[in-house]
């Protein structure tokens, strides 16, 4: 089946409750428990898992956990021999024990991921480190999906039940039928360099890990285009004017706090403005030499889930670490530090 | 006051209900009555009419007409020659004259407009047709605002009462303290050519106006990057697959159906693929030679309102117009027609 095909399938399934009950039991699953991500064991190239409809309906029975169409959101179509069957993404809680349990709940997840082929992991630390990207957009997808379906229950506009469709792509109100769909909103990433493109503005923000620099991000807001974004977002978080900003041609979905879509851009500032961050958002921006950023990155790939990160204070305000590659800034950061984000042909 | 005052100046409005309540008598506004928008009478160089808070509000005090902060949005700061005051976007609803009344309400409408210095107009019209992108950003902004703030009335994951702020930029559940945003999503808008690039596809959407073509379009879906929207957007409207998908370095806020920005994208496909268009959507989906695309922009250049649209069946299939100059769309086939939008550096 080609492209189009699949891709009018899916929209098919995303509508009809019906068809997609029918589907439910030869789809195939990836698996949240307790807001954590069921992925392989094998490090650093983590995937993942993906089970049978029968297989993680015994393997979860054995632990006492249910799963149904309710707490799942359709993710894709996967091709078989003869035709496509859905992907879901399942999203369960798990009971605490007993207080006079012997066994930890951490340990009968751990118990549980093992049964399962894999294990639980924190879904940043998987968006941040998963290597292909059908992954982390699975998974953004996933995270998005669920987290909409949890808080869409009644009409913004009239307070009646929402109905939800079982693909979690929509939900009708069921007194006025208006339809709300998940949302997620654009955000601008920028990477700032000076006129001579042999700095870089790198900025910490307030309570993310010690030694970690990245580029300005924020939401859009309504009216914006994405380089009026670009240049608010740098006046409010660093307090500097830009003289141009270019889009690239990368964008990544990212779904925590908010779901969102990053969309990268290249902005040009003189060096000698004033820096002011705003407090509540950054610790720290700084300007640094193409060396430093060069010597971050080469860290970062040598130490990809950022173990060796500074505990001390002072430390944690200097450029120790980029984000990891899994993260659009790594993509546009290294970009840069290999000479590939050339300054001109660009505007405001 | 510089860019970065301002832009924290209008992030204290936001979210300062109080600050703002008292900027509100020495304010300037832009009106909307019934969902019409006062523009100036000039054709066709149209500009939203600016009043101050006294002269709207003798004004439309004569027809019997009130506003007041929770039917206004904050759109801008705008510099006076002390300080900063605020632009707002206010929305009113006119009530029906009585039935006996010798004066029709489109008739009481005219005449408030000239009052004002102006006349109401659609929404549309207006974004495709104000020269300025300011203007056109102002209105998608002040449009998709009130939009949003009257849905926005109850909590949809408990249905208690939303306390919306006075800016109209976010609203706070009173019961479970959940905040919530006016969303937009992004939208992929694509111009099509072959590998020649000699040739472009463009599209008529159901229901618009005869004779009008434009480039495919659509909302993006969560865990999608752009170029990955593009191509579905692509499969799912015109049936056909892209070889190569690139971004464009422009965007567009756009409110209507529902507020979204648009991101613009150059795709190359075969020519010889089978056209099969999303009958819900589209009309009608035709590759066009350069020439025949220049011919429609040269008509629509000295038809910029569409006047002399088609009004036969057959005659509302052949491409006569692109969109007016207000429109992504119309810059976007422009560039092209002027052979400034290259096939190469593509990549999907």
């Amino acid at each position: 089946m080609g492209f189009v095909e699949k891709v009018r399938l899916l929209d098919y399934w995303k509508i009809q409750d019906s068809a997609l009950q029918s589907e439910f039991p030869r789809s195939r699953l990836v698996l949240m428990v307790d807001r954590r991500l069921l992925v392989t064991k094998d490090q650093p190239d983590v995937q993942m898992v993906e089970l049978s409809f029968d297989d993680l309906k015994q393997r979860l029975g054995e632990y006492g956990l249910q799963f149904d169409l309710s707490n799942s959101c359709l993710l894709d179509a996967l091709s078989t021999d003869v035709d496509m069957i859905p992907l879901f993404g399942t999203s369960i809680d798990a009971a605490d024990p007993p207080e006079d349990s012997p066994i930890s709940k951490k340990e009968v997840l751990k118990q549980l991921g093992n049964s399962l082929g894999g294990r639980f992991t924190d879904i940043r630390m998987a968006m941040l480190t998963m290597r292909e990207e059908r992954q982390r957009n699975l998974l953004a997808k996933f995270q998005s999906l669920t987290k909409w379906a949890s808080i869409y229950r009644r009409c913004p506009k009239c307070a009646a039940a929402l109905k939800m469709r079982s693909s979690k792509s929509g939900a009708e109100c069921v007194t006025c039928q208006r339809v709300y769909y998940p949302t997620f909103s654009p955000v601008s990433i920028t990477l700032i360099t000076d006129p001579t493109n042999e700095h870089a503005l790198l900025v910490r923000h307030r309570g993310s890990a010690g030694g970690v620099f990245t580029a300005v991000a924020g939401f859009a807001h309504s009216g914006e285009s994405m380089a009026e974004c670009a240049r608010r977002e740098i006046a409010e978080e660093v307090g500097i004017e830009v003289d141009s900003i270019r889009s690239l041609d990368m964008s990544q979905p990212w779904p925590m706090p908010d779901s969102s879509l990053m969309i990268a851009h290249v902005a040009v500032a003189k060096i000698d403005q004033k820096i002011s961050v705003c407090p509540d958002e950054l610790e720290t921006a700084q300007w640094f030499t193409r060396h430093q950023v060069k010597e971050a990155l080469t860290t970062t790939l040598a130490d990809p889930l950022l173990k060796n990160l500074p505990r001390t204070l002072d430390d944690r305000q200097t450029l120790h670490y980029i984000p990891p590659a899994g993260a659009i800034a790594h993509q546009m950061i290294r970009q840069w530090v290999d000479g590939k984000l050339e300054n001109h042909n660009s505007r405001i």
